[in-house]
């Protein structure tokens, strides 16, 4: 192709006439080789991921694909789809409800865990002196610090076991002791505990990999595409259209407790 | 809780404070143990894939993952990403692009799949026949058979790769026979070759893995929503913002062609 | 400006610079001497609208612009806009959730208003008797007539204003009385009444002035645009974030009724 | 209704079977009495607007009714439509595309309006030496200034246009004024010309009818939703499926220039 003012890159897939190549390798290739958490940590930094870090990348999707009937997104979701609209519609309006509030404070809590081990570096100090600055400052600007606290949970299992696997695949960078110092000092200077939740373990495991923080955003978003599909089809397949949606009136009826092994 | 007319059930998650159950499973015992694939199955269907149902699975949501700068749903969502937008936002716009007209084909060929086993079955016929009376009943009717053909690739590799996978796999039933029976009776009914696309491979895998048809449409979107966050991650990190997207004049600049050992 | 392959064309505005022109009419000498709903008009037909059928797609819109607190797109754009997002994702939401459940059956409506008008005048027979033909085949078929009923209203004041008006404004079409002798028929076939909704009557409305049924959803879609800002904007004021909204539990507390003159 | 936690309140619409009634007036009272830019005036406001107030605010929304097929939101809208998909979900798409860099500047110059107005009338200062603070504040933070400068237009028409009309409707406020102080202190410290444009001008009128900020964005995007709706009827009456948008490519084949009289 003429190259010319009109002209513009991209660095992710290659496209020709029977052939797609995802960073270099070849989509038929992939396809029964690795999985699909390693081909979209290969998609986001165009390198194949270690063992490790292939399953720790599951483990983070696998930690936010639902959460249920109480997220507003998934309310939002199955407010639309009891409309009689496509699934695409639905899956949007179940999209655009997470931000800030609600599954999107990954990136910046990444930024966040990312100060912290740069101060500490920079000064000299300590993690736990630099998260005591951390949360001094942000508490001094009024912020909410990222990553910390959950509406529902007080000690949220998803984060718990997040860390726990990182220790495990044998990840031993200073972004999680980073994250669990910031959890220590917002103890300490608040008299009050606000756990890490799972966009905060998210975070952290993800500065762990070396992904930029401007990516941190969207690996709940994928998880949880798949969530909210679910919840769409069920209430396609259960409920009466446009019927009202009670958020607290939800009951489980699915498989009792059971377990893997 | 008490049950009264606002009351409706959910077979999907059981959230309870510091637990979150998919289909009776703890998300955090989930987590390290099967991968998001597996994960994805479990919460379509209700139970815990086989290995090779998992491998399959996974080379599904692999092969839809990203097909470069053509498709108009990645070309909406950098559209919208160029007038910077959060990253929901034009995620959005791209999967909304999603339809009939573009990867959206998977529930309708299942259909179609599911029909042509179902007459050989009930009419006593074989399937090449069976096929022929489908693609007549198409033709004669003027629809488009769902599955066959791509607008760039007259051998789509993905299409290949997915039903040779099926047969390592061992998947042994008639869904994939009978695509491949369609296929056939398009060449001599038209005197022109249609081939089975991915829309058209992955419907019959998820026909061989005994999944409704409503649920089909639903992983080709969980794997391009990957890419398509990808797309808008490079499209805020190397482009200028409001700028004109020629769709031609897109040239790749990333890895040369790689083998993956 | 060279024409080749890549060429295409638009009939709507013409820009330039320092010059923006709608349907050929300079846009800074419409403003001010026609109103929005005009101006509507023009961008939809590619003319001016009579003094006539300005007022009645003035009430058109008006007739759509807010339902309240029930219709599944308010809730659904309220639930977004709790979770912190800009105006345009739960807006978006909102759009969603308008289908044929909800909102969008004013082109179907055409499409049969005018089918009735048309058998009438194809087969000799009264409005009438063609609208019963068309209610019998609607059973037969098991089809719901779109333009009948509402879920909160047994005489929706909007459908019946609108007819009035248009009776007011003079038109004197077949269109609202092939409608009327839908409404008759149904009446007629199956003892009991569901009366023309605001979708009905908009589109018998659409059709006395010729608009093309394709464009038919589209006014309710602008009127209720301006109806989810203004609920975006109070959930925005008046909630706290990520608040549960119970779809029964709302309480008007604006103005008392009053009249305008 | 009893009250009890799950209480909520709305001021705008109250819904009873058989009435409608938007801010305390019966709608079908208000249709065929007062226009949809007056209703959407009393829909904001809660009040019914002057006359004045009524021809600014459908100026207002004239003026963004529409741009040809230059805008990044038009172009998404019809890339998206151009996929075989329900209206809604074009129209969503070209929303999203509204933000900071397209539409949605409107909210951010209100605030810099009224704080010029604010710091002369605390200062004690005249509107241009406030103006010249402003801007000298902006410059040495990097902030881009709200409401000035546009991508075709050297000289907005519709913002031209817009002041003129807010003084032929007597609006004698100090926000138009302040806006065009901070138009001539940009020349004076950049020694370059940056003309407000219709964000900009749409922010002065609407201080000038006081509406609150926040407000602010929603009247460019009811605007524009009826053009996006257009181009996207366009594109499916005259263009092929999952075609190529040239942003370039676009040539204006509707009628020619013409005048009201």
């Amino acid at each position: 192709m003429e190259k010319n003012e009109q002209t513009w890159y991209s660095a992710i897939t290659e496209t020709a006439p029977n052939s797609i190549r995802l960073r270099g390798y070849r989509i038929d290739e992939l396809m029964g080789h690795i999985s699909f958490a390693q081909a979209v940590f290969l998609a986001f930094t165009g390198r194949l991921p270690s063992e490790e870090e292939g399953r720790l990348l599951d483990a983070i999707l696998v930690s936010g694909i639902d959460h249920g009937t109480t997220p507003p997104s998934t309310l939002a979701a199955r407010t639309v789809a009891s409309c009689d609209v496509p699934l695409t519609s639905a899956l949007a309006a179940g999209i655009l409800a997470i931000g800030k509030a609600h599954g999107g404070a990954v990136e910046e809590c990444m930024e966040v865990v990312r100060k912290t081990v740069a101060l500490a570096d920079d000064a000299g100090i300590t993690l736990d002196e630099s998260a005591e600055r951390m949360v001094a400052e942000a508490q001094a600007s009024g912020r909410r610090l990222p990553g910390l606290g959950h509406r529902y949970h007080t000690a949220d299992p998803r984060a718990l076991r997040l860390i726990e696997l990182a220790r495990e695949c044998k990840f031993r960078g200073r972004h999680i002791p980073a994250l669990q110092a910031i959890e220590s000092a917002f103890i300490k200077a608040k008299k009050k505990s606000l756990p890490i939740n799972v966009d905060g373990a998210i975070a952290a495991c993800l500065c762990e990999m070396d992904f930029p923080s401007s990516a941190g955003n969207g690996f709940f978003i994928i998880a949880r595409t798949a969530g909210l599909i679910v919840h769409i089809l069920e209430e396609c397949a259960r409920e009466e259209k446009m019927r009202k949606i009670h958020p607290d009136a939800a009951v489980y009826d699915g498989p009792k407790e059971r377990k893997l092994c």
